[in-house]
C-alpha cells in the first residue's frame, strides 16, 4: 500500500516521521477524512475548504494547496487500487529542532501526508435496522469546530460505545437546563419530531460536511430544520433519531443506552434516499 | 545527538515513526519531562509513578518499566554528554494497521521513545526580577491531570504569552463566583498572602512534581498551605505570586497582564532557597 508524504509516494509502512514532529509531541495539527469511490473524492472541495480555514486559524500552512493535492489524492487511490475507500489527510507543524511549546521559526516545513484505505467494514444491519449508541460526557477541549489531532477523548468515547456493542458514543454537555447533545466520536446527530428536523447548533462541535448536506437536503424537501441546543430530554421525546458522517452517511439510530426507537423512521428514510441520490450524482459529475 | 526508541539507541533525527502511529494520528499517548543534571535524573521516581498511573488509566502499557528505563535514560544523557538537561519520554498506543478510533488488538506494541536535550536557555532575569505572565482562558479537555499528548491549547496559550514578551500563560476557568486560576501552559501557580501559601486545588490540572515538592517544603517550614479554587480577584490581592515547574523550578512572577508585584517576595525567596537545597541534595543522593 502506498502513502504520500511531503512530496513523494512511499510504502505506507515506511517510517518517515521524526521523533520531534510536533504532530507526535503536541498533537499540533489537523486532519480530514474524505470518502472515495470509483476514482472520485466525495465533497472534496468542502473538506479542503474546512482544512484551509482551520489551518489559517492555527497558523498552519497547507502546501501544496487543495488543487495540487486533488491530483495527488487521485493518484494515491489509483495506486492502491481502492474502489470504495477513505482518504486520510494530515497536516502537522513539522519537525521542531527541540521539543518546546514555542512555535518553530517561520519557514519550518510542515508535515503533510495522505493515506488511502479501503472503506472500513460496517455491518449493513446498522443501516437497515439502526445503530445502538451510548451517552458519554463530552470532556473535549474548546477546538471541536476544527479537526485537530487532539482526539484522545474521541477515542475513549467511541471505545466506551464499542465495549457495549454500540456503533458510536452520543456525547453531551450540561447547562442549567440539563444535558444536551454535542456529537459522536465521529458522527453528527439529528432527531425528528412531528416532521421537524433538529440537530445541535455549531457550539464547539464540528461543522460536519455530511451534517451540512443533510440539512440542505431536508430544507430542499420542504422540511423545517432547527439548529439549536438539543437536550437529551427532547431526544427522548423524538419520533426518530439518526446520525450522519462521511463514513456512516445517514444512519438510523435504534437505541440510545436502554431506550429504543423504531428505525429507520420516515424522515430518516427520506433523508437516506436523498443523500444516496446526492452521493450517486457525485459519481457522474 | 542520540535518542532511544523501542529498544535501541538511534540518531535522534532518524525517521522511525510510521504514519499510522496513534501518537501522530490521535494524540493517543503520554509524556514526561525530567530534569537531568550531572548524570542524575531529578525526582525520577515521582515522574515515573505519575506516568505509570496515567498509563493504567488509559490502558497503555509502559514496557520496559521504570527500573529498566532509568538505566536507558542515564546511558542516553551520557551518550549525548548532557550535564544540565531535560529528558523527554513519550509513550503512544503504537501503530494501528488502519487509522480508526477502535483500540488496536491487545498485544499491539506501544511506541516508547526518549530524547535528551540540553536545558533550554532561560534568561536568569526571570528568577532575579520575576517573570511576566498573561491570563488566557483554559479551553482544555478533561484529562489535564495526566500528561497527555493533546497539547494544542497549551501551545496556543504559551504562544499568546510569548508574543507579548511573557514567560508563560496563566490559564483560568470560570464559575458562578468568577474566574479562577488553573495553571500555566507548563507551570503550576502559587500566591502568598499574609504568609499563607495558596495554590489551585487539583481540579483537572496536573499534579505537578515540582508543585508537590514546593507544598511539602512550605509545610516543612511551618507555613500554612491551602489548596483551593484560587480566584483571580484573590490573586490581585496577593502579596506575592510565583510559579513552579520542572524546568522553571521556583520562579517569582513580577507581572500578570498589566498588574505588577514586588518580586521576589519573602515567601518566594524562602521557597526558592528551600527548593535549591533539595535540588542540590539530589545530586549527592
Amino acid at each position: 500500500m502506498w502513502a504520500w508524504w511531503n512530496g513523494k509516494f512511499i510504502d505506507k509502512d515506511t517510517p518517515v516521521i521524526r521523533l520531534e514532529d510536533r504532530g507526535l509531541t503536541f498533537g499540533d495539527g489537523l486532519f480530514e477524512v474524505i470518502r472515495t469511490i470509483d476514482g472520485r473524492l466525495l465533497f472534496y472541495d468542502e473538506h479542503m475548504q474546512r482544512m484551509v480555514q482551520s489551518a489559517a486559524c492555527f497558523h498552519l500552512e497547507l502546501q501544496p494547496g487543495p488543487e495540487a493535492l486533488r491530483g495527488i489524492a487521485l493518484e494515491l487511490i489509483n495506486r492502491n487500487q481502492i474502489r470504495d475507500g477513505e482518504l486520510y489527510l494530515e497536516l502537522t507543524r513539522g519537525v521542531d529542532p527541540m521539543r518546546g511549546h514555542r512555535l518553530p521559526p517561520a519557514g519550518t516545513p510542515p508535515t503533510l501526508f495522505l493515506l488511502a484505505h479501503p472503506l472500513r467494514p460496517i455491518d449493513p444491519v446498522a443501516w437497515s435496522r439502526g445503530a445502538a449508541v451510548f451517552t458519554f460526557p463530552d470532556l473535549r477541549h474548546g477546538y471541536c469546530e476544527h479537526k485537530t489531532l487532539n482526539l484522545l477523548h474521541n477515542v475513549l468515547a467511541k471505545n466506551f460505545a464499542f465495549d457495549r456493542g454500540g456503533y458510536d458514543a452520543l456525547m453531551f454537555r450540561e447547562d442549567a437546563t440539563g444535558r444536551y447533545v454535542t456529537e459522536g466520536g465521529s458522527s453528527s446527530y439529528f432527531c425528528a419530531r412531528d416532521g421537524v428536523v433538529i440537530t445541535p447548533a455549531l457550539e464547539n462541535i464540528l461543522p460536519g460536511i455530511t451534517r451540512r448536506k443533510v440539512i440542505d437536503l431536508a430544507l430542499a424537501r420542504g422540511m423545517t430544520v432547527r439548529e439549536e441546543r438539543l437536550y437529551l430530554e427532547q431526544l427522548w421525546q423524538a419520533d426518530e433519531v439518526f446520525l450522519a458522517s462521511t463514513v456512516s452517511k445517514v444512519m438510523p439510530v435504534a437505541r440510545i443506552d436502554e431506550r429504543t426507537w423504531p428505525a429507520p423512521g420516515p424522515v430518516t428514510r427520506a433523508l437516506t434516499e436523498a443523500f444516496e441520490e446526492l452521493f450517486r450524482r457525485q459519481l457522474f459529475e
